[in-house]
């Protein structure tokens, strides 16, 4: 009988698949790491597709990725609270997507830039807590170095000598930003897993070398029965062992993030009064809670219960997962009557304190207070389908909670807050670092080009005008138009959202700039809407993947994209509680096919193999922005 | 909107549910530990039935179950290598079931009783790998203690403090054995996993509770911001928390073991010779392995990876599953050709060394060599539906492969020779510890009376002589047939295979032995082959367990069975490589069914709760009856 990986990856060679566990044991691996997700329709539980070569990376480069993560944090809370700017960016968009960004902006507006009747100034919960992730590809154009060869990286699971030098000379200017994400960043709580399974492939590659290897080993048989000797007596391993990135805790980090804006909440809202009050009057003792606001028919449940059973075990707190359609029904805002609970203890003077310099307490089926709202979902126009959605997400805007993300963060993943601090000198730099020239040049050595397809806006302000590749100034966005008609190879046209596949690239691009009717719907959007983004050329390597129980060898090329998270809570522009990169998730696809993600079944999960000569168990302590973790 | 527990066990009382997960958070906690099963016949993953309640248990109890478990090693693999007595006890069951037991009995004398031509003796490899379970049932009509109240130990998943004191006065001797198991015994991989779900529902209820208590929390606020500040200001729990066992350690004990006896094998046999000129003969390198001999639609298979993972990663052994039917077709048995090999290297003198002193190798797919044969099927006839599933099992049994288990270590599982061990001073002293009336009074102490129903076999010896309650010795079944007839409550009929709902008890019992003809099949081959035990009461409580995704609450009582699984491995009777203790598993099911696994869908899988004032760090040495592990 042949061997399952032989048989059901019959096409292959034996050389790709020698040293490779059967499928069976694959999915059993899979199955015993938790690495698991819900096939639809029937919502079976199965694994996600995973790569079964890991990304090689210099030790170097992905430190400096994780320190850029603090920059990214920073810049992305900074230009998120000046409302004004955010709504003034965020205008032309919401006019023309009036039923999902023209909504969320009327959040924006009436909870953070709307003062209420007798208040002095906008009520709203200044502490916001971030959980972002910072997509990265990897880009051949780069001057400065060379990338990694296709054929050498291939060769096998651990890299030979020759691939790993050649990894070594990447730099992390290499790695440019392909886009940022503030929602529902996906994959925290699996990516680790993804990085245990590699282990345990290099673990089995390594027991069927030594297995081959029984052979030579007529010494052994003399010498001691214990299985460690014997191991040890085995012939040594001359490649470079899976190296796995010590700092990849982001199962640990994001709920340790949670749990803190819990804590930061209890401090910063009358938590116990309110309390005692809603005791008193019902007899209910409500329990704190982060609530997280999920899809329906939620495929990446592991991940996300991954995060909150550590919240739970580690930080003793409570979650709940409800839909928004669950929440309209059980969900009240409840004012802290603090007036009348300071007029019992006073000396007879009554003390009137306006109910409405406070937000509300979110209270969750006569149960429970919500501290932290943790958004799963809402990232899509799907997921907000009835007025009623709507409502239920501005109350939850409105109340004390902790959001995460709050409109003004969730505003900043749209294209067109990405295109615009990709302008350094007119957004990054003033708006985003304050006038830290040197933060905004850091983040900037990571940017690729892009450009806004609406006259109108270049029309408004200079903030538009970019340099050609003569640093001309260009202030009409029909030549980045025409550029991109006749260099198709340079240009990818993105959405404001991405994710669904939705990308415009090669030839039905230059067709739809070229052909279109100016009339043509998709057309107008797409002027309106879209961003015309320099293309990156990323190394392309032969796939392995592990897929719906099987092994598939992708001859095609893959190219893979590496995600940073970063975890930050702040009660304004300049003040940290925490400000921190989270690990990372690779993901790999084909290199023939634009975008698409692991749930919708065209990306694979992957990790970092790192390359490191020197000990990696030195941690680094740039990881984090905020030595001390006193609240401000 | 109600919480899913209420939901779904609308009929429960609400404090019974109070501080338990949502369906779906426990449904994915045991999808994160890998605690899952597959679920015919669809054979999707989900997780094995639970109990919600771990089993109170006080520690030294455990501990001195755990000290027995190397008697019961020790008296199984001294009675197994006899293979005489074996052959002569087991003769009167082979002869009624000739299919199944009689065709064991058969590769037993042909393989370990008969000497080949041209041998001075049998053929056969000696060293010998146990996995054994001993299952035992708490029992209240103990005298010398009190049992656990149900209504106490029922309270709560952490025990209140009249609880825990009565728990406080069992006593090990309490513990009485139902049966022991030398094949497939199951839950070694999973129930660890059961042990950690429970420590995570005390971690739950301890965060509900301090949730509950925010209200009285003001002081709180106060303070610091950090998580674990708050957690250490929260009002203290008093309830003994959840100890989970530290010794349980089967899914990592059992694989060691067999590590250990792939690295006997290697030291016994002429592996490295072999592997050579198999090399030089057909150019391939085999690998050694464990081959795992599987059912075909095999349910518990995360149980079973649980174990072979841990074999890879931590000892670098490959394993493969495979069925006896796909062995029948890939399966050879090889000698080594030492003569000719001793004769490359001889100064001229041939020496001949005859091939049929050493058992031949197992070479599997012309690219494997079998080191270890572990079986996880052949348990029950139909997994030897064929002629070729026979031969398969022969040559094994005859390959130079160690069995786990070997024939003989197989043939004890049945109930015949529990039977016969239960007798004393004529078996268990004298065969099974080789004179030593310590070790089997302190074996003795948990036994409870069986006897054979076949008249026969008291006719042959004296060895189904027992005394009945005045101390009459009582040499005619007919007596306890009588007895069992009329006082149907004090006795259960066991089949001499266990595990498939087959017990007969109760009224069905009387019913069968009073009014059954004389020649009817079913009666014959029960007064030939079942063994009529005395019936265990042991302690009942309300259960409430996690089945198919839904919590359920058992009012009509549960009960638990108590698994210690042990480990040996061995060349003799007398010398021993390895004798361990390795954990243990609980099983709970309504008590008013006789019988019925987990498997089955009858029984939950549970753990141990130990109740210790003492701390718990303190390693126990009394595991392992072989301090140093050289090999005799």
């Amino acid at each position: 009988m042949a061997t399952t990986a032989t048989t059901t990856a019959a096409t292959a060679a034996e050389d790709i698949l020698e040293g490779l566990p059967s499928e069976e044991e694959l999915a059993a691996k899979c199955l015993q790491l938790g690495l698991a997700m819900r096939q639809p329709p029937t919502y079976h539980v199965t694994h996600p597709a995973l790569s079964l070569r890991p990304l090689p990376m210099k030790v170097e480069v992905l430190r400096e990725l994780y320190g850029l993560q603090l920059l990214w944090n920073e810049a992305i809370n900074r230009t998120a609270r000046n409302f004004e700017f955010l709504r003034d960016s965020m205008r032309s968009t919401a006019e023309s997507d009036r039923d999902f960004t023209g909504r969320l902006l009327s959040i924006l507006e009436r909870v953070y830039m709307t003062t209420p009747d007798g208040a002095k100034a906008p009520v709203y919960q200044p502490l916001m807590l971030g959980i972002f992730r910072s997509d990265y590809m990897s880009s051949v154009d780069s001057e400065s170095s060379s990338p990694v060869s296709p054929a050498e990286a291939a060769a096998s699971v651990t890299l030979s000598g020759a691939a790993a030098a050649a990894v070594a000379t990447e730099t992390s200017r290499q790695w440019k930003n392909i886009e940022f994400n503030t929602i529902s960043c996906s994959f925290a709580g699996l990516s680790p897993l993804v990085q245990q399974f590699h282990a345990y492939l290099q673990k089995f590659r390594e027991a069927d070398m030594n297995a081959r290897a029984a052979a030579d080993l007529e010494h052994v048989e003399a010498s001691s029965l214990s299985t460690s000797s014997v191991v040890a007596a085995l012939p040594h391993q001359h490649a470079p062992a899976y190296v796995p990135d010590q700092m990849h805790s982001s199962a640990v980090q994001v709920p340790a993030a949670l749990a803190k804006a819990v804590a930061a909440w209890r401090s910063a809202v009358p938590c116990a009064g309110f309390l005692r009050q809603y005791q008193h009057r019902t007899g209910v003792k409500l329990k704190p809670i982060v609530l997280v606001v999920v899809q329906k028919n939620e495929m990446n449940t592991a991940d996300q219960y991954k995060l909150l059973l550590e919240l739970l075990e580690t930080h003793r707190v409570l979650s709940l997962r409800r839909t928004l359609a669950e929440l309209h029904e059980t969900m009240r805002l409840e004012h802290a009557n603090l007036g009348e609970s300071r007029c019992d203890h006073s000396t007879g003077t009554k003390e009137v304190v306006s109910e409405q310099l406070q937000p509300p307490f979110l209270v969750l089926e006569g149960k429970y207070v919500v501290a932290v709202t943790y958004f799963r979902s809402t990232y899509v126009p799907q997921d907000l389908p009835t007025d009623a959605a709507w409502q239920t997400r501005e109350w939850i805007e409105e109340s004390n909670a902790v959001k995460c993300p709050s409109i003004p963060y969730h505003l900043m993943t749209f294209k067109k807050m990405q295109q615009l601090m990709s302008n350094v000198s007119e957004v990054l730099a003033p708006v985003s670092f304050a006038g830290d020239q040197q933060k905004a040049a850091a983040l900037a050595e990571h940017f690729v080009p892009q450009y806004s397809l609406n006259k109108d806006e270049y029309g408004r302000s200079g903030e538009n005008q970019q340099c050609n590749d003569k640093d001309k100034v260009i202030d009409d966005p029909e030549y980045w138009i025409a550029d991109a008609v006749e260099h198709l190879e340079r240009y990818v046209l993105k959405p404001q959202l991405e994710g669904g596949g939705n990308l415009i690239a090669g030839e039905a691009m230059q067709r739809l700039l070229r052909d279109a009717k100016s009339d043509d719907p998709l057309y107008q959007k797409i002027r309106r809407e879209y961003i015309l983004m320099r293309k990156i050329h990323c190394p392309v390597m032969k796939g392995i993947f592990f897929r719906q129980n099987q092994i598939h060898v992708v001859e095609s090329n893959v190219s893979s994209e590496l995600g940073i998270y970063g975890v930050t809570l702040s009660s304004d522009a300049n003040q940290y509680i925490m400000n921190e990169a989270a690990g990372s998730v690779v993901r790999t696809k084909p290199a023939d096919v634009a975008d698409g993600g692991v749930m919708a079944g065209i990306a694979a999960l992957d990790s970092v193999q790192l390359i490191d000569e020197a000990p990696h168990e030195v941690a680094w302590s740039g990881a984090s922005a905020v030595a001390d973790e006193r609240y401000p």
